[in-house]
């Protein structure tokens, strides 16, 4: 079967089994538009690492080389490898040496964001860094202050849920509903395993909210509760296979971001295991990855 | 699609465009028994570690954690672990360290064989050890006294073909050539890069050979010529995921063993990979795998 006809056949599946709202509107607009040619292969889905799994380990030393030896093409900057109150120049330089190796770091995060001061600094450093996006968390009362910056920067904000572990969007929910209508820079850093934790189908969470997510944090969980840790992809309970379909289905254009939370001391063969795994069912799907 | 969907779908296209050869005759009696009910799923892919991999380290500090850090549920010894002229005491301790952590060894190789005595002792310390199987290359005349060891001792022989680095058993269709008549134990570790190296398609080899292939060395390949190298699974020129559909769909109860000849000095970030690859295009697929 070739890329066309999987996702024919998968849009066919998702127009009988589904509600309405899993019907991609740019899957769909492109299918019309084709008539008879049918819907045109998916783009290449997007890897990248979150530098938060290796944030134990030196910069340049261990992470950049790291991040090139698994044949990534992009990285997500945690404030362990560029701390928020770093001096411009700074900032410059650490972009980049990872720009050097054609490695281009296209967000930071998590960033946790407290006061008005500290949404602000946010997006002057993002835009110092020449970051696309912001993966953050800012309390709730700051997000008007936050959609300002948006605003003025054309940085996006994509909001991690944590699932059990911290009421501030726990739910992917929770935080879609507070940023829906507002500016569609706007949007969510989905982790795949904190909404699983949370007893939630990501699936479904995706099929909600897909046209605001922008970032995916992605890894595979033991239990679909707080007891729930984090394993190498393909040996826990997640339906990762049905969860990529749908991506591709979707014509997902943001980044899948390795985050592993798992051996924090030494993660990198369980966060290359997982790269691997999701490699292996892209390509059997019929998806390219880049 | 469930597993049974596939396998149907996968024969009826293998009966459409391949020679007859192509039809599993288990498989094909298996669907004849089942009626109408299909055929049946195919059992798990089983997967371990050729020590060959991790050759340079420490078998009971490094080797053993790590094959049991990768969820291997077991691995086949190369002599740098366990020496051919190592005592039964040391074999039968070699062995048990392994068996205690879960990981049986089932194999041994490659052991290359130049003389009858070290035809003798590769089954001899076959015997001591317990292995089902040898991986080895005896010198082609030494065949006749190999499968008289074979029928002695009841341990296959899977002779590994070496591909355009070695004249002795380039190719799995010269040893095929060689065994075929001989005891049904006499068979081949199928090495599939070694195989594409020498400008053969592993799809078609196995196919022809597929009765007699009792083990395989899986991974990835650069080039299909002499100049290629070992490389990550997915991040070559092989059709892995066809050879994988291939292997599931003509019920292949062997092993599929990981060897991984780059990074001597660091393999064990690509051999994740690459094991993560192969568990993603089988889950992708609709096969376990154990």
């Amino acid at each position: 079967m070739n890329t066309s006809t999987n996702r024919r056949q998968f849009l066919k599946t998702a127009s009988l089994g589904l509600a309405a709202a899993a019907l991609a509107p740019a899957a769909t607009k492109r299918a019309a538009a084709q008539g008879n040619a049918g819907v045109p292969p998916a783009p290449p889905i997007k890897l990248g690492l979150a530098s938060y799994t290796v944030r134990k380990f030196d910069y340049e030393k261990i992470v950049l080389p790291f991040v090139k030896r698994l044949g990534l093409a992009r990285m997500t900057i945690k404030d362990s490898h560029l701390p928020m109150n770093a001096s411009d120049e700074q900032i410059r330089e650490t972009i980049a040496k990872a720009k050097a190796l054609g490695i281009p770091p296209y967000a930071c995060g998590t960033v946790y964001m407290k006061t008005p001061a500290e949404v602000e600094r946010a997006f002057q450093y993002a835009s110092v860094a020449g970051f696309e996006m912001i993966v953050g968390a800012p309390n709730v009362d700051l997000l008007p202050l936050a959609e300002k910056q948006v605003k003025a920067t054309n940085i996006k904000l994509a909001i991690h849920n944590h699932g059990p572990d911290n009421p501030l969007y726990s739910s992917p929910l929770d935080a879609h509903a507070l940023i829906k209508d507002m500016d569609p820079r706007m949007g969510l850093c989905l982790d795949v395993t904190h909404t699983q934790r949370l007893g939630l189908d990501p699936l479904a969470v995706y099929r909600t909210t897909f046209e605001r997510v922008y970032d995916i944090h992605f890894k595979d969980v033991s239990a679909p509760s707080k007891a729930g840790k984090t394993v190498e992809a393909g040996r826990g309970m997640m339906d990762l296979v049905g969860f990529l379909k749908l991506i591709v289905a979707l014509n997902y254009a943001g980044t899948l971001s390795f985050e592993f939370e798992k051996d924090s001391d030494d993660p990198f063969v369980g966060v290359a295991e997982s790269i691997g795994y999701t490699r292996g069912v892209l390509k059997a799907i019929g998806s390219a990855w880049c």
